[in-house]
């Protein structure tokens, strides 16, 4: 048995997400786009994890719907490395599955666990974050990799420190704070003593699955059961996230800033900052006195005139125009979509 | 001879224009689009005439890349009585080679003269300005049907006249005064004895040919001749409007007021007051927090939000988004889709 165990990735390759439609479906989630860089948000994931592993400790973790197109956009994900949650149960149950998955090939094993849809541009910063998270996660520690804020962010939930994080250090978290309002969050900011958890974490399966047991049995007893072969136990896992289920409630979680271009692109807007989606698609692209203007998808000629920062996301069978300010509010445009029947859309 | 011609109505069913790209096109012109209602501008005009005259006495003049065109769309127009211009040379030509092919027939008839690509709602108010440019045109005046202005437009020819113009009756016309600036349009407005030449004419075609021979002869000899059978001699005919040619010379020009709800739909923004638009389309529609917005075109879905007063033209190949408030730019934009090779998107 080596003194550390080998690290192993782990992908979180399902999740919905309705944030990108018309370019995101119920079918094509938004990992599964490319919208920072000429390959999907997923294939980046996989690219950035191939720094870190060889190929047969990369897994990924999807719903059943989408082992397919999974399989298609990871040629080199090994078939025995897909792990294939029966339904959609939320982060606790996914991660769980895939931690008691490896723990029977790998007991002393290290995991990373990162969501396949984020963006990180600098992979060397990230790597060595995850090497300092790495030693920690030996150590036993449950370690989160964390954002320092540059805004008063309220999309996000936080992890409150002792004192400011030091780079390259593993800090204990005091504290996990959901999604703050926006006076809360600006405090959160001036402190400087909060992080953004960005649900990307390194620990030792062994060490997790202990923990999960004592925090979440329910959702312990159902994964372990069904990593051992017993589909049925996965209609007894509770829908819940890993925050909620374990992080919440575990001692022992530490947490090292990440300082590597992270965005979780949660908008078209956020899309907006990363790359030049002007001129992304294949269509021609005439934008005239429209500073900001950007125009996703689509092989058609695409041309917009005194639209400052308007949002264009051309699709074969829908068409989404909106002013990037407006982008959070993509849901109602859904509502609206399916209200008149035409869930075929979504 | 009855001692008042046959009316004839003659349909200037050729001319370009990119106003309405891309939904218009070089071979797909305004006067084939349904802008206003749920047939094409050019039918529209087809059934104002029908109203008028019976199908054998209307006449549709256009060049001959569009005669296609034009038969389909107008599945009740003879074959015979189609006049083709060997290529597009303006207004004077086409008129006059459409009166001298009448005059062969009908030496006595008065034609009337309608755009194929303008809108006129009120269709009783319509026949009856004919009807009193009819009488004008049968005792020798050759007669335009002029607009009372509601706005200070730039983008008319106006008439003058020496009194404000009554309804019903057919006045003088002292002066053509060409596309006037701001500052004089407003004194046009103001003074209430200036009239929009809407280019609609009525005429007894001797009459119209014998004022042609005197004041444009190269005109009037080469659409004879053509009318006649000598093809080649168009290319003598120079390639000139009717009102430089000949309404600005001639004397005996009268005008009789059109109040019929007229719009010559010079832009995106004037098609936009016409009809719904915003339901137009075979496609799905949702417009959220964006009053005025409205979408031509497109089968597929289109979804706006917080844009109001945005124009979107959805096309199979090409799309345009753009303020109401800058339809007059368009040809901005085509001159950067020239500019980019791309000429078969035009």
């Amino acid at each position: 048995m080596t003194p550390q165990g080998h690290l192993h990735v782990v992908i979180l390759a399902g999740g919905s997400g309705t944030r990108f439609w018309p370019l995101s479906r119920a079918k094509r989630p938004k990992q599964f786009l490319s919208l920072a860089g000429k390959v999907s948000l997923l294939r980046a994931t996989w690219n950035r994890a191939r720094t870190l592993v060889p190929a047969e400790r990369i897994w990924a973790v999807a719903p059943r719907a989408l082992a397919t197109a999974v399989l298609r956009e990871l040629p080199d994900l090994r078939r025995d490395r897909l792990v294939l949650e029966p339904s959609p149960k939320d982060t606790a149950p996914a991660i769980a599955l895939a931690c008691s998955v490896i723990a029977r090939i790998d007991p002393r094993a290290v995991a990373a666990i990162f969501p396949s849809d984020h963006v990180i541009r600098d992979t060397s910063a990230f790597k060595r974050a995850v090497a300092v998270a790495r030693r920690a996660a030996a150590a036993g520690a449950l370690v989160c990799l964390g954002i320092a804020p540059d805004r008063a962010a309220t999309g996000f939930g936080y992890l409150k420190l002792g004192a400011r994080p030091r780079k390259g250090v593993a800090s204990p978290v005091l504290e996990f704070v959901e999604k703050p309002d926006a006076a809360r969050a600006r405090r959160f900011l001036r402190s400087g003593r909060y992080l953004w958890n960005a649900g990307m974490f390194v620990w030792r399966v062994d060490r997790f699955l202990e923990v999960l047991a004592r925090v979440a049995p329910e959702v312990h007893a159902a994964t372990v059961a069904v990593a051992a072969g017993s589909r049925a136990a996965w209609r007894d896992a509770p829908k819940i996230s890993v925050d909620h289920a374990v992080m919440e409630k575990a001692s022992g979680v530490a947490v090292v800033p990440l300082d590597a271009g992270w965005d979780d692109l949660g908008s078209w807007d956020a899309a907006a900052r990363q790359g030049s989606p002007g001129r992304s698609g294949r269509g021609e692209r005439v934008i005239i006195g429209s500073d900001g203007a950007v125009v996703f998808g689509g092989t058609r000629c695409v041309a917009v005139l005194d639209l400052p920062g308007v949002v264009i996301v051309d699709t074969r069978d829908a068409l989404l125009v909106l002013p990037r300010a407006s982008s959070e509010k993509v849901k109602s445009v859904l509502e609206a979509v399916r209200a008149a029947g035409r869930a075929d859309l979504l």
